[in-house]
């Protein structure tokens, strides 16, 4: 049985609130389950009893002669827990409560949610809301509108989550008026129990529902969502509205890599992470479920436009290429085929031009032999009205065809008046139409995005073989230390324990341990001095680069204290640090970033003095998989840098993935780790390495002491 | 008298190939004017006379008694000139040509045009088509229908040209549909004579048309274009729609600037620097028709938002920050006397949210208060269903209120079903209405581009003080070596004389001669032998750079001298190049590209290996102003760096402006050059200029020859 079937399948509901007062929601609800007819009982509760609706009402469900699945909740909320109290004793498992006054109100509400949420855990109840519209399933056996939204639900097979109740009616009323009907609808409301998650997984086998609709203002547990999202994405399409991104945005963390990453960069790694598709307005949001409603998934990008007017046909290539899908090659046999019954003037080639005087019977045939053409993955069918030929009639013709092919995603564009949409809505349709050939070409990328993802290998979250202890051991005398911020030298050491490729280099008080570590390092080398007297190094020649072998090393090493003892500094000598010379001009950065409510992200771009002017970096919500890692890199512009643009040595990408994939292990083993950069990451022209030139690691200080003991 | 008056205002229309046959043009045409009722008189021509639609039919337009201000004419291709040999006969100088076969169709066709082409000329007749739809007026006075669109026209004030003649008549049908009526369209077809820009030009100061809109697959006259909507889109809004992006971008010039130039860069040039608002699809350009159909220009770009809903207020904010426009603050005033009427539980900030119990009281209270403060320009208003309201009935009662300031821009988002915008359409509405928040932010945006548009000064072509001679000079020996591409000495040579701030340099042959040089220039100085017989000069230390002073500068000639005496290469020596040492970090790009249609570009933007990369450049299409220029600066994302990101030198803004304005003289001055760069134009970190360091010109060879002859 499903974790929601008390709710979303009952087999009887009271209504408590019920009421014979007009325009009240305990009246609303009433006639809603009683006009959809909802095949199960029906109690109504009210304290004065009487007739409802033609029902005999209960004083309270304690008064019920049968057992009750659900009890959709209207009371006022002060009566709230005692009515909680009696569903207990019936025996209730189901609630849905309408009723507002919770932590939407502020702090006395908040209390009284808590208290809800504690006497649902302790009767081991599920509850959709508080504050919320309802809940709907128009399953035929079930039959249930328990939701005051404007509209009397169409049926069909999307599963709908909105947090916002108001928005939630909209969009309810403007999914009937495009004709795409739903399984099932959830007014989460304050989401104290059933939220968006909930969801996902009570509709993860669920026959019924062909894809998930989500309006969210937040995610409450991402790692969760991730979990689940991704799993189930992978069979059937998640499709999301997130609002709040500007406000998010105000609000970013103010830290540097933070200050990039911004609440809402994050909201977006973690929906690409879990294959959710992600939509920036409801416009777009209804678009794309209704090419998921009526297409199959493509098995690859190769479109084919069909058209009876050149320009929509310009437009739709525009678009089509735009988003990085194929214009599909058209076969030799196709064409030959096309040629032999278009006229002459009409061109064969991908898009094909049927021109203004195409009758129906050249859509059926041209669209027969495109859609039988094997480079042929997805089709567009464009039609412009001319005299003589009516819309209906050619979207019948090319819907018979469709028929034929189900395995095809074709998407009509009829640039043709809305009376043809609106008669579309009382026929059974087999393709979606578009007045416009962006919207098909938004539509035909979706599905092609929908067929990536599922192609998409899983990855994995490596576990690499690492020196925990030497890392936990640096961090642990920072903390003890009282200090929050690694040094330098301590964020490089943590890198290198965790096997993250750094500038090599080491600390010698001598000429003979000069050379021993620049043996060890290789050639060239940097050295620079290091005294507490001498802050200035250059100015005395304390820094020397470019050196070749040892014995050079040796010269360099004798000259410098020669130098300083001519000028009398070589007292406030502590040594020097011999450091691997790293050529390169290409400067990379990655980094660890915290979301408050996300966690811990992965961050990758181009550094150096274009990090905040070009912003082009990247963020995955930590842990990440190879896969990830992987797609972080190839989704910067500064890719091609890496490749090796202008003649620079390519890069060693696996070397680079595998840094992040470093990193991504040592802030699950360190949960602390508030912010880690490494910039620049320089590739070195003669290896092409990412090496880590330079580290920073920040700690949460109170979460740090407390996890280290 | 209008250009076009003969043929958009005619007293008398012929129609030649008039016909009785259904469904062909000739019968059509007929039919429309008729059922349109053409104010004038209309004359059938058929060689076959008779009666047709209930009028006396003539043989030929010499047959006609009255005189004819237009002839439409659909008769086969082969009786073209014919036909318009006796229109001129009968003195008629409009001319619509609906028949196709011309150039669309080949060598042959292009032949007849240009026929056709010059007896118009050499008639002084003006002439619409071939190969179009027709032409409509729906001016009372005029009710001109000469068309065979599917619908008929819906009266308003846009001014419509349409290149593709079947996209056009799908546009007609879609207006209709969307309630958007039109003053004038013109289908130009091959536009072999009349084209875009005569119909802007004619449309600048016709009353009845307060806005227009273009499609567009290709700009005839790019410079003939920019000057007419430059002028004309400052006193009513011009909307383009310009498809073949795609394949634009295929065919892009293949050279190194030009590669990241492309045919659609430089059309979005000449739309942005002509106030031209492009549009991506026609979806957008409808609605934005229809906002500039029932709004006014605000004043500023603070937005307020009355919203009935909360999260359809979130996603509106979301909407209007991403488009840089301001979230008004309402003054306290202002938020008083929303509290005074407003429940608690409402919030009386922008957004404004009234809570979804709002009547339809406080809908126009709410609106009233907002629309008064001075602190808000622009104002969206959301409405969604709650039961017992009726969406119509707030649409009205805000539209009374908005009919009290007709100053301020309202846009309406009614979350509603499609019927509400169904019975819109047969009301008068003087605001525009949309489904979603997102839509109605896309027309602020569009209203407040226009603002900027109105308000930006024209700017001036400044005209420098150069060394014109110098660098034709220059140009001509080079050309006259029959090189194409200049050398790097005489490429900077060329900017020098155009007093592009270029890195300064000097050829010395001596000892005393360097240290002149240099003491002209400046010092730090860099200084590189050039030599016949050693090609690598570092080897020999033939480059040294930071040399400080005189003295250093003598030190160091001598020891080159010596060095090279040493090794026996002092007899190649030809001298030393004595260069200023710019020091820098931040590489910018400048120069010319070309377009084969649009003509010279100025590029700007980042440089050095990011060039390709990042693709940070913007272009404008040359002559460009100083407005040009500091718009350029300022649009490319590397701006930051030039204000002096991460503690470097803040630019020389305008000195980079000049340099911008200086490149564009120079490529005004010479027409024949093709591509110009300058990479990098180093930003001096001691002074902030922007210095010439490489330069690179090339010329097309014959057009160079012809004009320096």
């Amino acid at each position: 049985m499903g974790i929601l079937d008390k709710i979303m399948k009952p087999r009887s509901i009271a209504v408590v609130g019920a009421s014979t007062k007009e325009h009240t929601i305990g009246s609303d609800i009433m006639k809603r389950l009683l006009e959809f007819k909802f095949t199960g009982d029906i109690y109504p509760i009210n304290p004065k009893g009487g007739i409802i609706e033609g029902l005999q009402a209960y004083t309270s469900v304690l008064s019920v002669p049968g057992d009750i699945d659900l009890a959709i909740i209207a009371v006022n909320a002060k009566f709230l827990l005692d009515t909680i109290d009696q569903c207990n004793q019936k025996g209730i498992k189901g609630l849905c409560v309408i009723t507002a006054g919770f932590k939407e109100t502020g702090k006395e509400g908040a209390e009284l949610e808590k208290a809800l949420v504690a006497k649902i855990h302790q009767y081991g109840m599920r509850c959709v809301g508080p504050n919320c519209l309802g809940v709907v399933n128009t399953l035929p056996e079930i039959s249930m509108d328990g939701c005051f939204a404007e509209s009397i639900p169409e049926r069909g097979h999307i599963g709908f989550v909105s947090q916002s109740g108001a928005l939630g009616g909209g969009i309810l009323n403007i999914l009937k008026d495009l004709n795409l009907g739903f399984a099932q609808f959830i007014s989460i409301g304050n989401q104290a129990d059933v939220n968006a998650e909930t969801a996902l997984e009570y509709w993860e086998d669920d026959e019924d529902v062909h894809q998930i609709l989500l309006y969210m203002e937040s995610i409450q547990n991402p790692a969760n969502f991730r979990q689940l999202a991704s799993r189930i994405s992978k069979k059937k399409p998640i499709l999301a509205l997130k609002a709040g991104r500007s406000a998010a945005g105000a609000s970013a963390a103010s830290s540097h890599t933070g200050s990039l990453a911004g609440a809402d960069k994050a909201a977006n790694a973690l929906l690409g992470q879990s294959g959710v598709i992600r939509e920036y307005s409801l416009k777009n949001l209804f678009a794309t479920a209704k090419v998921f409603a009526n297409c199959p998934i493509p098995r690859g990008d190769r479109v084919a436009i069909i058209t009876n007017s050149g320009g929509p046909g310009i437009m739709a290539t525009d678009a089509v290429c735009e988003y990085g899908m194929q214009m599909a090659q058209l076969s030799e046999e196709t064409k030959e085929k096309l040629r032999s019954f278009l006229p002459a003037a009409a061109s064969v080639k991908n898009p094909v031009d049927m021109i203004a005087s195409a009758p129906i019977e050249h859509y059926k045939q041209t669209l027969e032999t495109v859609i039988a053409d094997d480079n042929v993955d997805m089709i567009m069918v464009i039609y412009l009205p001319f005299l003589g030929l009516k819309d209906i009639d050619v979207a019948k013709a090319v819907m018979e065809i469709k028929a034929q092919h189900p395995h095809k995603p074709v998407i009509g564009v009829f640039m043709t008046k809305s009376v043809f949409f609106t008669s579309l809505s009382d026929m059974d349709v087999n393709m979606p139409f578009f007045m416009y050939a962006e919207e098909a070409a938004d539509g035909l990328n979706r599905l092609n995005q929908q067929r990536l993802w599922i192609e998409r290998p899983e990855g994995v979250v490596k576990k690499f073989d690492v020196d925990h202890k030497k890392a936990k051991e640096i961090i642990a005398k920072s903390v003890n230390e009282g200090r929050d911020q690694l040094t330098t030298r301590e964020s490089i050491d943590v890198l290198d324990a965790y096997g993250i490729r750094v500038c090599k280099s080491g600390f010698a008080k001598s000429e003979q341990e000069a050379v021993m570590i620049a043996d060890s390092i290789g050639y060239p080398v940097v050295m620079k001095m290091t005294s507490k007297t001498t802050s200035h190094k250059t100015d005395v020649g304390g820094v020397r680069v470019n050196i070749q072998s040892p014995e050079k090393l040796r010269a360099e090493y004798r000259d410098l204290i020669a130098k300083l003892t001519e000028k009398g500094l070589l007292e406030g000598l502590e040594g020097v640090i011999i450091q691997e010379m790293v050529k390169g001009s290409r400067e990379m950065v990655c980094g660890i970033a915290t979301d408050p409510q996300y966690g811990p992200m992965l961050m990758f771009g181009l550094g150096g003095v274009f990090i905040e002017v070009m912003k082009d970096v990247t963020f995955r919500i930590a842990p990440i998989t190879d896969i990830d890692a992987k797609e972080m890199i190839k989704s910067v512009k500064a890719y091609k840098l890496l490749e090796g643009a202008r003649g620079t040595t390519p890069a060693q990408m696996e070397q680079i993935e595998e840094t992040l994939l470093r990193l991504s292990q040592l802030v699950a083993d360190f949960s602390f780790i508030d912010e880690l950069d490494i910039n620049p990451l320089l590739i070195s022209e003669k290896t092409g390495e990412g090496i880590a030139v330079d580290g920073r690691i920040k700690v949460r200080m109170q979460e740090a002491k407390e996890t280290l003991g």
